[in-house]
């Protein structure tokens, strides 16, 4: 918390004037691009030629960094039309992309779109996302809980229930390639904060009633600090925490979890719930009656 | 195309000037929200309790056409802490829920989101959208197409192949509830715009030696001014146009298009993309190897 009152106002103020001078810059680009926009699309497009252009970087995925965003600027295709989209657009793009499922394996944020990711991880609108993606799954829990004992709630750890922000913030939010040993050290040191949204989630199920299954991709060497680190940050009484054995090891997060979901089933669980921040916690087989996809623009897990 | 150049500059100029005066006010008012923001960031959250809000508008889902956005301001609770979440970033959130499917069904837009999706679809970040998810399943198919007759690609027509935001900027972009007999009209006219990106994808995946199958909510009634719509819009050769029969009429979307794309696998089709704007395009059985997303925030189909 700041010291000085006064001097951390004239902070905010100074900031403030940064930030609508920046940002008067970008909304006259802006409005000059929205208004040549305007003047394109009053123009009737004819149909693209056939011709497939060469787009390396795309072909060559899931081992590309940048995915296809790179790609109309590898192009000499005069068929590419997203110059004049500005990067924020087609950063909010590719983060949209991620979100509804439709990007390639990646392995690390398209360069440009950094400070995007930065941006939109420490504002409000990251947190926001989170608190209507838990209002959903709390307004679906209450309508369908049975109440028998049979009911199931899955829940991810890392980026759902716990956040590893602090750690992705010293690299670059994802624009560095994922580093296990960097990682490992991060998560040893127990200190990941609760996302207060999850944490709400998280005990409306468990007072509704429900069955609550921890499914980490996290290994069963962590088991003791995740225990104490969830502990720390206020979850209780989950009924199962199930953590990845080294026979899982080499399989995809899809295929474990899904495995892991079907066991539930067969020992009689109706999963009606399950949260996670990545397709991979959700899809597969033995789906969750419903699925709630937590935002994560940093990293991508098959 | 504006007849007098220096009339048309000056307007684009006072649309630049406007744009920079209320967008100032804006700017303003976020960097407060995010200097308090940071001011709150620095205080360590509590767990909050377990008690379980009243929220009547959620729990009345999927009737009620506000979905949770309202409840906030429904409740007379403390623990409701987005009051100070900017409007424009509640509706991103909610449009970014509704992408990634974590939305209960919806009838119409949440009020407070008109204007937000309003600008959303006549501005550039609609069409990046669509581009960006287009560029995506295109390096897809090049990646993925085995050419031996037997790939194929399954299209939705409404907003996916052609575009119905003439006739939605009439109604409220979604804010008024869907009106059958108005939208049959509009239809009947034979006059929707193609998307240019799902054209050029269309031309793309026919190169490819796709099988392309257009699946379609559309009764059968409309075949003949759908297949006239599509053709003057450039989309020609499909190999079959599927549109709803009378005994389709009562199932959901999702069970509809899944029993289509199972009688395509029974005759021998390997379904390897599947383009469409709804989640009932796209989820059910026979599901497409890999399916493409298309944005939508005007309307819900289950």
């Amino acid at each position: 918390m700041p010291r000085h009152p006064t001097a951390a106002a004239g902070r905010r103020l100074l900031t403030m004037f940064l930030a609508v001078a920046v940002l008067s810059v970008f909304v006259f680009a802006a409005a000059a691009a929205a208004a040549a926009e305007m003047v394109e699309a009053a123009v009737v497009e004819d149909a693209p030629s056939p011709h497939i252009l060469p787009r390396p970087l795309v072909i060559e995925l899931p081992t590309s960094t940048s995915s296809s965003l790179s790609s109309p600027a590898l192009t000499s295709s005069a068929e590419v039309v997203d110059d004049d989209v500005p990067v924020e657009v087609r950063c909010a793009s590719w983060r949209l992309a991620g979100e509804a499922n439709n990007l390639a394996p990646w392995k690390s944020l398209p360069p440009e779109c950094a400070a995007y990711v930065r941006d939109y991880l420490t504002g409000v609108a990251y947190r926001s996302d989170l608190e209507l993606v838990a209002r959903e799954a709390s307004a679906y829990a209450h309508s369908t809980a049975a109440g028998d004992a049979r009911d199931a709630w899955v829940f991810d750890v890392d980026e759902t229930l716990l956040s590893n922000l602090p750690y992705y913030a010293d690299h670059g939010y994802g624009l560095e390639l994922f580093d296990h040993r960097e990682f490992d050290k991060w998560v040893e040191r127990g200190e990941a904060p609760a996302i207060p949204s999850s944490l709400k989630l998280y005990n409306e199920v468990r007072e509704l009633g429900f069955k609550t299954f921890l499914l980490t991709g996290r290994s069963e060497g962590h088991e003791g600090v995740t225990v104490d680190n969830l502990n720390k940050q206020g979850f209780h009484d989950w009924d199962k925490l199930i953590l990845r054995a080294p026979a899982d090891r080499k399989k995809t997060a899809t295929i474990y979890k899904s495995e892991k979901r079907k066991e539930m089933e067969e020992e009689g669980y109706r999963i009606l719930g399950n949260s996670g921040d990545q397709w991979s916690d959700l899809l597969g087989f033995s789906t969750s009656a419903r699925s709630f996809k937590l935002p994560n623009p940093m990293y991508y897990i098959p």
